[in-house]
């Protein structure tokens, strides 16, 4: 006899066990590799993007009876501005867009016709708001795209491998944060995302306003802080697929 | 004092320790999201892939004492041929080609410039040729694309679903064969890949030539099968990464 | 003797008038013609681009004493959204960024290598920023995208078709408001943009949550807020172009 | 109460009036922007093809009571021969077929499926056939492309910035003839476009056989010539609209 | 010992013999295969671009002593037009340029960077000078087409399958010509190409105004006639490699 | 009276000629021009491909009595590889690709909608498949695309310019061998294809294994193997026309 799994993770299941599902609802982490500073990894937002996927389609799961398929995360974003930083992977944004679309496109295929992007990254924001819109608007199947830290409300400041991001790593791999160089990363973090004139961004490259990569002081956000900024994502997520599995749509 | 690692994962790593690399060398396994039949799950190609990768440069490093870095594996490929078959994700050629290429540009700019693609799956192959040859011949850079399971000379026959990727999953992720499916699954297995005339293949599908997605039967892959195959595709693979290193190349 | 022109609109000029500068500056006004309510005109974002590029150009040649450039208004933006309502036109956005991008990169070839687009939609606001982006990193260029009501601090309310664009309209163009709507118009104005959930919008199309295509009371900007609104987006503009003048940039 | 417009000018309409309207003809005039000489302005291209599409227009609603929408005026075409002379802007033949097409597409959403491009630039001639073609061939709409200067049997040479461009430019905006340079212009134009050899121009650029960039004498053609040559243009797109919007057509 | 070619089809030679040339220049025949007429081969432009090729590059060997390699005829155009009329072949215009502007760009890397399409179809001329421009601006190589009906100065009559085609055939291969249906392809042919209004062709399909989609009447064009016209055309060619040849060019 | 043709050039016939076959089988011959050696001529893929196409459809006309249409060869592909060597042509594989797939779908068309691609270059094997299969899936008609030499059963090795090529030009166009050549051409071949490692070909360009382009001893073979090849692959083209007339397919 099987357990019942809670979550699905559709890489770890068999075709048959993916047909019997009965939803419609599908889940697609979206991360990037890229830069979070001297003291965070470079999978940082593929990591968060994971883990509040599996915590999000459990609440949901635990509140419908209803398992959701979880796509493999999307590894790579569009993540040029940190090019100035080694070890951070990037594509164009019209090759993600091709990408991610075409990947949601194939689990349509099967059915699984509402989408919801699971994302963790600031740099795909846009770029899968448009081509949510696409298949939206020009497929049979609806489209969403949720990122993790624009759907809480919470005090730990945002930044770039700063407060909220390193909290939440240090939760969910603690053993992937490097401890010994977070003290100084938090000396060399800048306070401000761009360089801005007449809410114009002058700057494209992180370099260009970060020494070291980092935005906010990583020593300001928590384990707990970090637990706490998951289970408010769920809860956000959980929500989100519930509206997406009732909403009417016609393209 | 940090411990020598001897396996480099990009997504682990910070930048700064992805700058202290004294290599140009980096690895990207490629995998699919695809039917493995009843038994098998539709990540196995990705998993082989990272497995292989791991395990080759580990054995490389042993041997030559650097560390190379090893990106996150690229988890959909060319796999509509499955499309009969629920739960299995793919993207186009065209949009396939343009994700890995963009993807290693992006090392290449770090300066990892000899690039080895670790490849699980057999509808990537002539894709991740081309793209190799096109960033060999039009970048600074210069691309291999190895395929585990052509790598090895070995008795265990390959199908798809069969017993030679059954095996290596037995070996590294045992939990995630559906034993009790694969009894059947060898009975309903076809025994060939393809309808061929006068050397054409003849169907697109692979429903078209096995009823439950299984080609060779998969209880004829152990466990100890499979780590036997994954050593000797990494001894390839250290193989090659010697050749990369070593080899003269210009566009 | 000529007189001297303190704003230069490159349309009315010849081509030794625009050899004879002695700026690098050039300015790109971008709008979109799309439904604005049944009181405001399809024109809406291409006049008011017009209207702050002229009004911030002067201010700016005023100051420095250096004529700029004013391209024609690129007049056809992503505005697919609006596709309910008659008279809306739009392109894909990727023939948007390239239709821009290109049209930025001919003057880039004569010498005006330092682009600033003065966009009047909410809708090109990404777009701008991505292919602003791709011109500064891949070309010789740089060029930064400044959105007229992204750029003042008003409490005159955005919305659309709404109290701020209306207001403009009424101060630059009085006689396209059509007044005998207004009142209605802002009767059945809608008082928010999307439909939103966990910080995810569930609309795209506008009219899912508009009636009649406004947002926001258009009864609630006068002329005179629109005379204000002009001239703040236009102080804006100058202190843009002097930072973007004298701005480091290398590719 | 509302004045009857005899053109619609689909920028200064709202959408309420657009929905109104009882034809499913349009009119896209596209025009470029691009030198025309030391005497006559950038913007000649689209100033011509905007006058001659009004007056055609009012025509057409003059003789069947049917009022017409006109759209902005596309104001950057395929002009890279004039690159050598500053200010000339252009775009791609591609990007300009896609960001007309996608235009003229906007519009036949809405009903507006018999679609006539009024264009005022040579260099955009065969590309509006072909992409009319592709409408026409491919989508519900029907398109055809006019090109103003060659619907008229004239005496007035047309060349470049010459006697019929200019003539016309002194009829609708006087203003912008640098009449200070148009002695010298004529003095030192070129008598013909390109340098040919058995049948083929051996030239790409204008300045491979233009001193200045002016084809024929821009002294030969008056204000007075401007106002007929703009009245023929007038009488035969309203020939063309009629036969438009009579044709059968299917795709 | 090897006898002198004085024609040099490149298929045809190995590639000493091509290194061993001592000309900058290359001819590309340009074809389409399309309908023309119940009389005339679907392979007619071809076939007369190949004639008129070798023609050409014979008389210019004879004069200059320079041997020019003569590519193999590219035999799928633009010929959509012709669609309605069965056998007829087409790619789009995109496709089409791609694949003529790479193959001329193989030639010009072997040091072949001067190149003469010679085109036998109406419906490539605006291609390949589009694409000619391309060539010529942006890459190394400086290339013209020239299309040999549009060459040369005669009183046959054109059409499409008309006079001047079939005389063309009729010498070159006159078993292709069905005689036998000459005689009623004469009486049913269209004596016009297109449906004009105010000098816009309204026709996009050949069969919209040609019944049997011939244009002229065959029967006026005799072998001896298309002696004189491949003769005409081979000079004017021969002048044009002359030119080319000498031109300065710089893109 | 005419004579009745085994074998149909499209080329060759007349539009209604093609209207009269009472098939829905097409042959598309696929070439490559490009080095085959010092002995070879460059055009040998395309000649042996329209060799095999023709006996191939001769031998099913035979046994079947219907006659079934032959495009003209396709006569640049995908041969990059041979760039070192002079008048090698090539296209980009996305270029092929486009170029193949229209125009087997111009023939779809016309309802020849069972394609069979007759191709002779190893180049264009995998780029065929792909291609076929996207017509196969996403388009009304059936695709395969046959390599000739891949086809056959034989003892004469294949290389490159090697014995089974130079026997079958041996054979149908014993002029083009460069007798004088073949000698020294075979003690200068590479007796292998590739630079390999654990299944990794490090090689791109044929230069970097073979000083003259030859792989395999074109000495060994005659011109009386060439027959029997080409009677072989004829057999086996003759097979594959008779099942893809029969098969069940649909997208």
């Amino acid at each position: 006899m099987t357990t019942v799994r809670i979550s699905m993770q559709l890489s770890d299941a068999t075709w048959p066990q993916i047909s019997a599902l009965e939803t419609n609802l599908a889940v697609i982490p979206v991360g990037s590799t890229e830069q979070h500073g001297p003291h965070a990894p470079l999978g940082t937002d593929a990591l968060a993007a994971e883990a509040v996927a599996k915590a999000g389609v459990e609440a949901y799961t635990n509140q419908t009876g209803l398992e959701v398929p979880i796509a493999p995360v999307i590894p790579v974003g569009i993540a040029e501005e940190h090019r100035a930083f080694d070890g951070t992977l990037w594509v164009s944004p019209d090759t993600f867009r091709a990408y991610v679309r075409e990947t949601a496109e194939s689990l349509a295929h099967h059915g699984f016709d509402r989408l919801v992007f699971v994302n963790g990254h600031g740099g795909n924001v846009t770029a899968l708001r448009e081509l949510s819109g696409e298949i939206s608007r020009h497929s049979e199947a609806y489209a969403v795209a949720f990122t993790w830290f624009d759907s809480v409300d919470s005090e730990i400041p945002m930044g770039h491998g700063g407060p909220r991001e390193t909290a939440v790593i240090r939760h969910i791999r603690p053993e992937l944060i490097d401890e010994s160089e977070a003290e100084t990363a938090g000396q060399h973090a800048s306070d401000h995302w761009g360089e801005w004139v007449a809410g114009v961004n002058l700057a494209y490259d992180s370099a260009a306003f970060s020494q070291n990569g980092v935005v906010g002081d990583p020593r300001e956000g928590s384990a707990k802080d970090g637990e706490q900024l998951v289970a408010a994502a769920a809860d956000g997520l959980c929500m989100l697929l519930e509206a997406v599995a009732e909403r009417d749509h016609e393209a």
